[in-house]
């Protein structure tokens, strides 16, 4: 069991302690799935049921505007969560898409099974709670970021935010996150450096 | 002690069972308030430090933009939350205000009582996921609300969440709420009835 949970009891672990049955009845709970290059996790529209725990590769979370601009809400790399959190909790269609932006290999947490968790082992409402304020606070500041800061200010948090995917990933994508044309941050890329 | 607290200790049974003991220990954190109508509790650029509960009167609260103009946020009427949890729970400056609509009684939990009560009683870390889920989601039901709906439909949605505000509040106010200038409000609400 230790190698394939790894990662993700230790991500669990910087929150709560876990003894090693409480660990056993949390990754029973988990679903292993490859990604493909390109291939969706979740489309807008869907309703969202599954947390999910990157192990490998990353994936990205964005949405599509009237003017069919995408706007990548939040990038997944390895040691992280994704989720459309909103759809996730109401049940809602959802907002995003989310999609591999290349292999991947993910754990899934079904919302039900999450339910379960809570009454099997209720240290995890803590670990829950403490992701949900996170995803809370990062969704405002992405809001205030937008409103307040200016484009290289907005890259200096990318690269402070995901310091592993700065020369991972093409610029078109950290183009798409930070909210500007391809062709601005080029220029702004040469400007800075 | 069960008169003074049995609107709050309602509220959150709603959700977890607690012994009078742990009652006892949870109302000790409790800071009763007055406010005086129009008296703001934060204000823009200011550390949120509570949480607030409404026992009495109406508390809002709302954002100024570029343009001077107001945009309520949410409205707490009695056995409501009320906080700018991206500040409370960050501890980055608060991006609203609130504000008592009229004369007030609130009991505040502060964000450092609020963590030693998650160590002394654990089971209000479940209450507090669930208040934080649902706070998320209603900052993002409000995103797409604006997005996506009509004013009617939007007014619609007013007069479900706070029913019991709809005769109580001036025009002016829910047209904040609703994001429609007060004229525009008054010659809708003619066309409704």
């Amino acid at each position: 069991m230790a190698n394939e949970y790894q990662l993700i009891l230790d991500n669990i672990c910087r929150y709560i302690s876990l003894t090693d049955e409480e660990k056993q009845i949390f990754t029973a709970l988990l679903t292993r799935r490859s990604l493909k290059r390109g291939e969706f996790l979740l489309t807008e529209g869907m309703i969202c049921r599954y947390s999910a725990f990157v192990l490998s590769g990353c994936l990205f979370g964005y949405s599509i505007d009237r003017d069919a601009a995408e706007h990548i809400v939040s990038f997944a790399p390895p040691d992280w969560w994704i989720a459309d959190m909103y759809s996730l909790i109401s049940q809602q269609p959802s907002t995003m898409n989310i999609r591999a932006h290349e292999a991947s290999e993910i754990l899934l947490l079904s919302r039900a099974d999450q339910e379960k968790l809570f009454i099997a082992i209720p240290k995890f409402e803590r670990f829950f709670r403490i992701l949900t304020e996170k995803s809370l606070v990062a969704n405002q500041q992405r809001l205030i970021d937008n409103l307040s800061l200016s484009a290289e200010e907005r890259y200096k948090n990318f690269t402070l935010r995901y310091p592993t995917l700065v020369h991972h990933l093409p610029q078109k994508q950290i183009a798409a996150y930070i909210g500007v044309t391809p062709e601005f941050f080029s220029k702004m890329k040469s400007k800075l450096s």
